[in-house]
Order: structure tokens, then sequence, then C-alpha cells
């Protein structure tokens, strides 16, 4: 299995993608394609004493910032580390990519070059999030901000492939967020989703708040774009303010300063429970290959594990259990209502 | 000031309401006037030694159960503690209300009875939500799951009254919830809703990101009513499970466990940060009176914060400002594009 790594993604890059790079050839035994600027790279690999020949390595010598409008930024910069790498896995010279650079460009690129698996409307980033007591993976987390009912069937359908192939959850549960329980909650899109859903042979659970997701309600949790994002963010945000509240807390006297000692490991297990970098990169759903965006602060533990997850991805056939979930589908709504799209 | 109590709204009513409302007399000096079944209003003050004459009570026979579905609960049930209640201050008989009973009960009550502010498209509920170093009134938390531009220009503006006169913010900061900070930003809604909040005179400072919510960016934060559940409702989420989890960082070794006593006032004080409830009760705004709905689990304490919440919009007449915002941003529409509506 050959996966190929964005070299200049990433705030850290080129050092944290390529010693992660590094890390996986040796605990995965799989094959890395690094596509960067030459000389860059050649000077991490020359520091950390990474020996000639671990990686092929693709020159690219453009790089995309992470602040750049994504829409057409492959037009512009056709040379860069991700458009390179992401033509590279569309002509079958790598198996999966690996990039902690630019989300939109990446979404763009994914869509554009590599494509979406035939008969899926949009691509979805997905997010494994922290939950008691299972994680739980937050679908479309912002590639798309206006959906229609029948995409979010789509995220349901992408997100449970995910769950079971690469989280091994046999059956994964999917629940639509809504501003309740009922059926006939939300706005027009979550009511026209609601019975699709229903019908969609998936493990619908119906309807959750966002108040119920990290209590292990469901494995999959379905939204718009735009709402999803919000929730993310929200999460993030809350997450810094609790850390930022407890520091606070444990610096109030000297008694909470001994009991903040006598927890340093505790602490520190517990900060990493709650920062969602931890449990690895978002995947790009929908796309005919395994792309793996890792989060933009990520180091090589970090890029580490997405590379695992991108050979997850790659072992079990994400890309095909979409596929098969969709002509089954399309199979049975033929049947049902004889419009054969 | 005169202050009317549903007395059978909530889920410790009626015990919470009365207990709150006769420490506020005793607090705030108010009038009260309670509403409910006189009997089980009796058999409270007996119980708790509340001398005879401290409220005036206005006999309801009935209640709205918290999860009754709102449509046509006040048609249904017209001789409710809420319904009656609504009556009362839509009368005149009261300067406010306060109620911890059912939210959409709530809402459909004060639009239908008391009815909204002249030019008010649509009633909001806000909440003051936890921050540092400050917090910030989240508008719409779920009343309108979807909403059309200039309503949320509406909420940005009686959020901008509430943070004015409530918690005495001489200027409040507006933000537009949004994927990104840009002005491009989101769906049709908030690409809509962005000039116009330009244009409103409030101190809009543009979108931000669910992540910066909490970090007194903006005192008032706007979003679509389905949006802001999703919001709110993570952020509670995010609450449950880090006390969850820090409980058992807590428990998992004897060190830990000596941490927990030695931090045992800090860490309940961190909770009570968490908890948004300590708040005081979340404002409907945009009607004609001020109605303030405390959280349905609330005990005295909540009950009586929001009372004192409601005498502060009546002294600093809320829906008279929110009126006068109108006014004058009616009068700056018309001058701008002669069109007078």
């Amino acid at each position: 299995m050959r996966i190929i790594i964005d070299a200049m993604g990433g705030d850290k890059a080129p050092e944290a993608p390529l010693l992660g790079a590094a890390e996986a050839i040796k605990e995965y035994g799989v094959e890395i394609t690094a596509v960067g600027n030459e000389a860059a790279i050649a000077a991490v690999m020359q520091k950390n004493n990474i020996p000639a020949g671990t990686f092929a390595i693709v020159h690219a010598p453009d790089v995309i910032d992470m602040e750049e409008d994504a829409t057409d930024i492959l037009r512009k910069k056709p040379d860069s580390s991700l458009a390179v790498a992401m033509r590279l896995l569309a002509e079958g010279a790598g198996d999966a990519l690996v990039s902690a650079g630019n989300t939109g460009a990446l979404l763009v690129g994914a869509t554009m070059i590599v494509k979406r698996i035939k008969g899926i409307k949009r691509a979805a980033i997905g997010m494994l999030l922290p939950g008691r007591p299972t994680p739980w993976l937050l679908i479309d987390c912002g590639a798309n901000v206006e959906c229609r009912p029948e995409q979010l069937v789509q995220f349901g359908a992408m997100g449970s492939a995910y769950m079971q192939k690469v989280q091994g959850i046999a059956s994964p549960r999917v629940g639509l967020v809504n501003n309740g329980t009922e059926e006939s909650k939300g706005t027009a899109l979550q009511q026209a989703a609601y019975p699709l859903l229903q019908q969609s042979g998936l493990d619908f659970i119906g309807n959750l708040e966002a108040r119920h997701a990290p209590e292990g309600v469901a494995d999959v949790i379905v939204t718009d774009g735009f709402t999803g994002n919000a929730m993310l963010k929200m999460l993030e945000g809350a997450a810094r303010l609790f850390t930022g509240m407890l520091k606070e807390m444990f610096y109030s006297s000297t008694k909470t300063k001994l009991a903040a000692l006598l927890s340093k490991g505790a602490l520190d297990d517990f900060r990493k429970q709650l920062d969602y970098t931890e449990y690895g990169g978002a995947p790009l759903l929908g796309v005919q290959k395994p792309v793996i965006k890792a989060h933009g602060s990520s180091n090589g533990n970090a890029v580490k594990n997405a590379i695992r997850q991108a050979t997850l991805c790659v072992e079990n056939d994400l890309p095909g259990t979409i596929a098969a979930w969709l002509k089954q589908y399309k199979a049975a709504q033929t049947e049902t209502d004889g419009d054969d799209e």
C-alpha cells in the first residue's frame, strides 16, 4: 500500500508530515510518496537522520497557504504540493492521501481531481469527536453549508461506512441533529430528510438534540455543513473555555495548586480526551479514493495517526463500501417508486 | 412594580416559584401575583411558613405540562396557570412575567396574548452563556428555526437592548455566527444579513465562528433559531461531557481523590460557572412586556434571580428601548431607500 503525503501542508510542515511518515513506515509497513519542495524535504530528512530512500519524493515547487481562498486555488497553483499530490492519487500512483493543509483546497481538489463516487451528490467532512462512553462521527462539518435532504441521507451512509470499516462498529446508529426529537421538528430540510433516512436501510435512530451527541446515543450524527460547523466550533470553544476555567481554578489557592500537582498525569489525560486532534484526522467522504485531512496544527504523531486511518480506509475499501450502499439504495428506490434516476 | 409568577411552571413547581417569589419580595421589594392552583399554593405557603397575604393569588385550575406541544395549548387550556398569567400581563395587572414552564407555550402565549412590539417580526429567546472574560447573549436559541435576514437584524437589536439595559454594557458588540469571518461566508441567510447588520446602527463586529463565542469577542451573538439551538445544546452537552470526564479523572487514583478533596470548593465554583441556569432565566425578547423563562429545573434561588432580571427589564424599559431602536431604524431605512414600510 502506498500513501501520498502532502509534505508542505499544515502549520508544522514540512517537518511534521515527514516525521509522521517515517514513523508510519516503521510501524505500519506502508510505502509513502512525499510531495513538496525537494530541497525543503531533503533538509528535514538530513536534520532528522531520515535515510535517503525512506520515501519516494515528488517535487512540487508551490505551496497553498492555510488561509487562501480555495475556490480556484488549484487552477492558480497547479504546481502546489496539494494539487500535485491530488493528481498522483487520481492517476493511481498511490492508494490514499493525507494532508494537514488548507481544508477548502483539499475539498476542491478531491472533488475536481480525484472525483466523487458516482451518484454521490457532494463530498463531506466527517469528524470523530469525544463522547462517553463512545466517540461519535459528526458529518458534515462544513463542506456543504447548504444541503438538500438527499445529501443528508448520503452523509448518513458515508458516515456509517466509515464507522463500520474504520472504527469497527458492526451496525452504526445514525441520528439526525434537530431541535427536538419529534419527527415534525426542524426546518424544511430536517422534515424532508427524516422519512428519507427512515427508508434508507441505515440504522436510523431518529432526531437527536446536540446535547445528547456526546452521550453515545448514535455513532454517526448527521447535519448540514453550516450547523455541523457551528456544533464542531462550539465544542472546540467549550473545550477551551473549560480548560481555561479549570486552570484558573487550580491556580486559585495553595490547596488547589497542590491538588493540581497531585492530579497532573490524570489532568493531562483529561486534556487529551478533550483534544479532538488526538482522534486522528477528518476523513473527506464521498470521493473515489480515501483522503484524510489531518488537523492544521498536527505534529508528527498526529500525521502518523492520520496515515493509519488512511491505511484502514484502503484495506477495508471504504469508497467501494459507499458505492455499494449507493447502488443498493438506488435499486430499492427504483423498486419502490419506479423512478430509475 | 408587580411581577406575575406562573406558580405551576417548572419541574419543582409550585414550591420553587413560590419560594423564589417570597425571597424576591424580601430582597427586591417587589410585589408578586402568583397564578396557579389555589389549594396547591396554600399548601406550599403553609409548609414553608409563608404568611398569608405575601403575594396576590389568582386561581388557575389547569396546568400545561413541560412536554406538551405548544401550538394550540392556550386554546385547549385557557384556564392553565400560564394562559391566565399571560392574560393578566396583557391586561396590565402586572409589569412582567416569570415562568419556569413549557418554553413553546410561553412563546406562543407571549406572541398571541401579550403581543409583539409593533414592527418586530418574531419574538426570540436570548440566553446569557458563560464566557471568559465576559458572558455572551446567544439569540435566537430556538424560537424561530427558519429566519429571514431582517429577523437576524432585529435579534441583534433586541439582544443589544437587553445587554445594555439589563447587563449594563454601554455599547454591546454584535457578532453573526458563521462558518468563517469573511463577509462572503455562510448560507444565503448570513450573506444577506451581513450588510443589513452593517447598516443597522448596531455595533456590528462582523462574522464570528462559534469557537470564539466564549472568548468575549462579542456581547450579543446572533443566529437563526436552528443553529442557535444546536450551539446551546452542544455547549450543554460539552459541559456534561467535561464534568463527567473530570469526575472520572478525580476518581482514578488515591492521589487524584486527595486532589479532589483539596479542590472541593473551587470545583464547585467551576461547576457553577459551567451551569448556565446560574446566569438567570432566558428573556423572551420582542414582546410588549418583559417575559423571563426560568430553566425548567429552577430551584427557588433560580426563580428569585429570574424575578430580579424581570425587574431590571421593567425598570429600564426594555420593550420601550427595542421599540425606539426599531423606530429609528425604520426612519433611517426610509431616508436611504425611500421605502416606507
